[in-house]
């Protein structure tokens, strides 16, 4: 278990999520940063966010440094999302031998995103349409995004688009965004409270209408892995 | 992203589950096999069925190479775990430097347990009771267990414990056995039915009282990941 093994290195990349109007429909949809690379392989393409793990750095924070550093973003759900290592990953010939990329994924609150900076070689993109990647980033893309429409259904993972409070509205518009489609607002309702994941904070949403929406906020304790 | 690193290395671990009954109280609870370390650091000491990965071997390919050649067996439910990789998991001074482990889990079926063999460093363990395991693999343990006892409530996954063909007392055992607890029959049949995760085979078990229980098997396109 402790030999080294010189020929295998270690990268850290992080998918990161934010929901905003898609270009054409206007309607809210998934999005996620890339950063062109300026070296070969794959000169001139765009790839995750990511870079070597260094030695004394654990693997969250490798994913956090980059991701500031890039884009400025420092999400507060961040999460291990899977680990590529197939030994033809790399379609390019690769002088530095094999990379294993442990993923991380990360969830932005519109209060988070409002922090987000441009950098010179990152751009947004429309999640679903990016392809063309560097090395198996497109496989990987499309990983993230199964994995977040699948654990949407089964947990209250949508909350880590929205802020501290929210509206049950906007809480359908993000389950509306990830999932690709609409729900009825009395179902979308009856079901969100249902599950027992959030609670009423006893307020409304001040300066609107007579009948303001109530603010709710996620429930803790009763997070699913 | 590419540039390598040559003082961090790689291993690939796995956390073997399967059913055994308990060796105080009978009843069926989770076991696993480990691997007592013939060399330092941590001689003596029992840890996951590992190694350095190959080069030339997928992480996948890696585990289940491995698990062969410490117990016998090729579980058909092997799945990324979670990649364990903090800067100070082993605590004993470690000349060859830093290691992230890639864990996986295997989960066993009846049928495959009857090909088990015994290694002579190779001992079966509940799982619950394991402490004091070279490395950070108590932690690793336990975070499998945790997993395990979460998707369990959420997906289909108790099939990947029984064979092709089980009855609904069989699937409410395998329930018990990971969970800890006892299920009202008629309660767990009537849910596990309701969640349309298994369809009846039209079968029932052969030769036994003159109502025999009908025989389930699982429906996998409704398998969520």
């Amino acid at each position: 278990m402790l030999q080294t093994d010189q020929k295998v290195s270690l990268a850290v990349s992080t998918v990161v999520f934010a929901l905003r109007p898609h270009p054409t429909t206007g309607r809210m949809t998934l999005w996620l940063p890339l950063v062109r690379r300026i070296r070969e392989p794959y000169e001139g393409r765009w790839a995750l966010p990511g870079g070597p793990l260094e030695p004394d750095e654990d693997l969250a924070a490798s994913a956090q440094h980059t991701l500031e550093r890039t884009t400025g973003l420092t999400p507060r759900y961040l999460e291990q999302l899977y680990s590529f290592g197939a030994v033809d990953r790399s379609s390019v010939a690769d002088r530095d031998g094999r990379v294993v990329s442990i993923v991380y994924w990360a969830l932005t609150r519109p209060e988070e995103m409002a922090r987000a900076i441009d950098g010179e070689n990152v751009e947004w993109f429309v999640a679903d349409d990016v392809s063309g990647l560097a090395f198996d980033h497109d496989q990987i893309v499309r990983y993230a995004l199964d994995r977040l429409r699948a654990k949407i259904t089964y947990s209250p993972i949508a909350h880590a688009f929205c802020d501290d409070e929210f509206t049950l509205a906007e809480l359908r518009e993000v389950h509306e965004a990830v999932r690709g489609c609409r729900f009825d607002p009395a179902n979308f309702r009856r079901q969100a409270l249902a599950s027992g994941w959030f609670e009423p904070t006893g307020r409304s949403v001040q300066g609107t209408s007579h009948r303001p929406p109530a603010l709710y906020r996620f429930r803790p304790s009763e997070e699913t892995s």
